[in-house]
This record gives structure tokens, sequence and C-alpha cells, in this order.
């Protein structure tokens, strides 16, 4: 269809143009150049309308969330995101709403200097994959099997807000106005840890980013290392959103089982505990010690000294990462 | 939902394993390490039922074609194919169906020795969207604005049979049993020209695979370089089932205008005829050539030494490629 011409355009009209694209949208492939040694790291995401985010959620938010849940994987691995391909299903071409999906991507893909190298555009109920692809030192890659017993437990920002939304949405919760704002955004425009990722690189044994729960991606890091971890969960950071609207121990359940908050967490060695949090207090980055790995191979969550039982455990929609 | 962990176990039981893999299936992102100086060519296609595939398609064909037509686009670059991630969007978790499209991917990924690096599974209406990654040297990539006025034109294979299957499909022709077979598995089960890409790439100076249709696809070489070209249409080479089921004329305008072929479109200097016509003969792959670039900037038609007008101009599904 002729009309599809128009996404090219929307495509083509990307703001980054990166010394290491030798050639970007309108070949068969684009070519690009991996240097200095580097592991190039790639992910593929797909998001489904009515199921990765609401029906009614507005294109930018679109655009820019396709593109944030894959930078974080991309910051989860430490790696510094260089080049996206956009696959995008769309029921029609409206011009209007793909102005306001590509401004979306675009906001994020300059400020990481990310260039779009390719897409290609169908028919059909709207949904976006996007791979991305990043680059890391050889052996600073921060891979999920890389915790180590003793290691301490640290997570970025904080968790919960994402959930709120979405159960506010979902009409299980009421909010008020400023609230409800506040909450939305978390879920519509996620931030990719991806400057702390490259910065915990360096201290760091294991990462993991947050999509499915903070319970859940725990899991994996711990099933991935064979170990287990020790959890105060009065030391999950909260926003005021979340304890505001809801008891104490609804919002740490909240914090611990609903996704698409996309903070990091990561695994330190006792050596470089210090270490990290005087980078981490420099650069301005909120972040947690919640915990401390062990051989356990459970998770074990305590609240005041006594064990914790989760009400819900995990967010799961209706994904899977292979 | 669980049962769809069971396509994680289908995807990791993968046959390639590289050694420029430092980390596959299974964390944040895959790590690939890209070595020599090679450029990395990036293609991204998505296949959705019902557009690019008949709904009945056997979930064999369906694997199999995902990979052959991103293949595709990297053998049109002159790259080798290495990597590629799958991102599956799928109705209901169907096992028999999942170990048929598996091993029509894997049938080709173990033949041309490309390992799944990772992938993404969501639930809806089927399609599929599979980015693939190959490697090529620097200077040796062929892209579509390299040719030059006076270079021939070749191209591999035939032209016309997925067309003349899909027609039959359609029901606007009808076809005996064994070309319906014939055609119906060019259709199904593309052979994506990549060995062929890796040669022509030390003769030609541009290519393109033939995905839209022959005219389509020429249409880019000519628009991206600046050039026109002389085609004499009786040296299109044509399959038996075109021949015997359609009038000269008509299995000319379905060669020209139907796609799905999969076959590659390349040009070369005068200086490298010779040359390329000995590699292809020795390499027994079929190939012709069917004309010559100009600077008309027009794509003109010869048939018997008279112009040959062409009834359609395109089989034009749902899908730009950016």
């Amino acid at each position: 269809m002729k009309e599809f011409e128009l996404i090219k355009e929307f495509f083509t009209a990307q703001p980054v143009s990166r010394k290491d694209v030798a050639m970007g949208i309108g070949d068969d492939c684009a070519l690009i150049r991996a240097n200095d040694n580097k592991l190039i790291a790639v992910t593929t995401d797909t998001l489904v309308a009515g199921v990765h985010f609401p029906l009614n959620t507005p294109a930018r938010a679109v655009g820019h969330k396709a593109v944030a849940v894959n930078l974080s994987d991309i910051a989860a691995m430490g790696a510094e995101p260089a080049w996206i391909s956009v696959a995008i299903t769309l029921p029609e071409v409206d011009e209007e709403w793909l102005r306001e999906f590509t401004a979306g991507m675009f906001e994020l893909t300059e400020y990481f200097n990310v260039q779009l190298i390719g897409g290609d555009t169908t028919q059909g109920p709207l949904s976006i994959t996007i791979t991305a692809q990043g680059l890391v030192p050889e052996d600073k890659a921060l891979c999920r099997n890389g915790a180590q017993n003793g290691d301490y437990l640290f997570v970025t920002g904080d968790f919960g807000d994402a959930g709120l939304a979405l159960a506010a949405i979902n009409g299980q919760i009421k909010l008020n106005e400023t609230d409800f704002a506040r909450v939305k955004a978390k879920l519509d425009y996620p931030q990719p840890q991806v400057l702390v990722g490259q910065m915990i690189r360096e201290f760091a044994t294991s990462a993991i980013d947050v999509s499915d729960g903070l319970l859940a991606d725990l899991g994996h890091i711990c099933r991935a290392s064979t170990l287990g971890v020790a959890i105060n969960v009065e030391d999950i950071p909260l926003s005021k959103a979340l304890t505001d609207n809801l008891s104490a121990e609804d919002a740490i359940n909240m914090a611990l089982t609903s996704g698409d908050d996309y903070q990091l967490i990561f695994s330190v060695p006792a050596t470089n505990k210090v270490g990290i949090e005087t980078a981490m207090a420099h650069a301005n980055v909120a972040f947690n010690c919640i915990g401390q790995l062990n051989t356990s191979e459970e998770i074990n969550l305590t609240y005041k000294k006594k064990p914790f039982v989760v009400k819900k455990v995990g967010f799961e929609h209706f994904s899977v990462k292979a």
C-alpha cells in the first residue's frame, strides 16, 4: 500500500547518526561496525496492545515504552546501547498516531545516542517488536549467573508504581488525580537505567532488569547463579504514592510482585560495597541494599524480623523471554 | 502463562552453537562477537499470517519462510549469516505446531550455521518477526546504490513460480497436481541465495533480493544508483510450470510482477562479466544476464525487439521495508 511509504518517511527522519553505522535505513540490511574488541549485546522484545500496555495508551507512550523496555535489557548487561531495529504492525496508517509514536521513540534514542537502523511495517493488530543492540567490554558484561555467595543485593529506584497504575486502570483501586497522574507516568514512560548499567558493571557480579516483578526477576538471578537470598522487605524502596494509598503490607506485596518497574537488581561482592555506594551517591542515583545472597537456593523474605508471606506471586503477562 | 515456558524449551533446543556467541538464549541479552574488521549486516522482517503466507500454510513452511526471507536480505548484501533473534506472536500454545515451526526454522539455520540467540513470545494473531545478522568484509558489502552505467544485469534462478502458486491458491488459475505441488513448494520453502551472495560480492557492484517482484525490486537498484536499465524480457528465466500453464506473454508478466521469488538481481561491470560467468558455472548456479544498465533512469522492456508493456505492476502486499 502506497500510504505505508509514509511510515518510511517517519522512520528516516530519526535524529541520531552514528559513525559506526556504515549503512542505515534503505537497503536490504543495515551495516554496522563493532570495534574495540567489545561484545555486542542483542535483545528483542515485543509489546502487544492490550497485553503489554492498555489499548488507550497515548502513541507517544507506546513509542517510548517500546524503546525503553529494550534499552532496559541492554542496561541490565552493563552495555551501552547503540542501534535499534523496529518492526511495527498497525491496523491502519494514522499519520498523527505515527508522528507521536516516532516522537516517543526518538526522545529516548536521541538521549542515549541510539540510531534506528532498520524496520519493517505490516498491517494487523497493533504490536511493536524492537531489536536493540549495545556494546560492552568483553570482561564487563553483567550476566544473571555471575552472583556469588555473600554478595550484597542492590536495587535502583523504587518499586510498585507501575503496578499501582495498572490496578487503578483496572478499577481495583481508587487514586486521587495527582497520584494517578504520577504513577501512570511511571507505567507509560519507564526510564531505562542505561547509565547506571554502565556504572555498575565496574562493581557488580550480576544484574537483571525488573520487567515481570522484583521477586520473579530476582528468581532468575538465583536460579542462574544457583544461590538463594535473604531480603529484608522493609528495605525495599516504595514510592510515596504506594505508601499513601496502600497498607504497609499491601505496598510491599505490590512492590514485590507487580511488573513494569524497569529498575535494576544487581549483586555486589563485599569488597566492592563501599565503592559502589560511593559511585552511586556521587552520580545522584537512588539505590538501596535490600539483602544478601546465600547458598540456600531460596528467596527468604523477612519483615520486622518475622517471615513475610507474599500474597500474589508475580504479575505474569502473556510473555516469555527466551 | 506457564505453558509458554514450553516455547523456551523449543527455542533452546536449537542445533547450532557458534564460537562467536559468548552468551546465547537465557539472559537479558545475547552477547556476540564480531571480529576480523567485518561489518555486521542487520535486517528485520515480519511475516503476518494471511498477508505474507496463506492462513493454512504448514507450520514447518512458516518457520522455514520466516528464516528464509531474512537470510535472503543477508545474501543480498553479500554477507555470511550468523545470528537470528525470533519474536513470535501466537494465538495459543500448540505443541505440535511449535515442533514443526522450529523444525522448519532449524533446517535452514543448521544448514547455514546460524545460531538463534534470543527471542520473545507473546499472545495474539500469528506473526513472526525475525532479526537476522551476518558478517561481510568492509569493502565487499553489496548495496543497492553501487550499480554503474554499462554494468550487466544478472539474475539467479527463475521467476514467477511463487506467484503462480498464489494465483492457484486464490482460484485465479487451475494447475494439475504435479505442477501445483512444485510451485507451492517454491512459495512455501523459498531457498535464500546465501552462498551465491557471498560468491558474487567479489564481482558485483550492487545486489538486491526479489521479494516484491523482479520489476519492483529492480526499480530500487535503479533509483538508488540513479540509472536505468534495458531488459530483454525473453532472457528472463521462467520455470517449466510457468510456461506450461501460461501464454508466453502472461508468463513474462507473472515473472516480472509477482513476488516471493527470493532470487538475487545484481549488476556486474563488463570487466567482471567473464569472471562471474565462470564462477557461477563452476558453482553450478543457475543464472542469466537479462540486460544492461544505462543512464536513462527508466526500465525499458523489449520482447522480440519490440517494446513490452507490463500488464500488472508488482504484487504489493501490505508491507514496506524501511
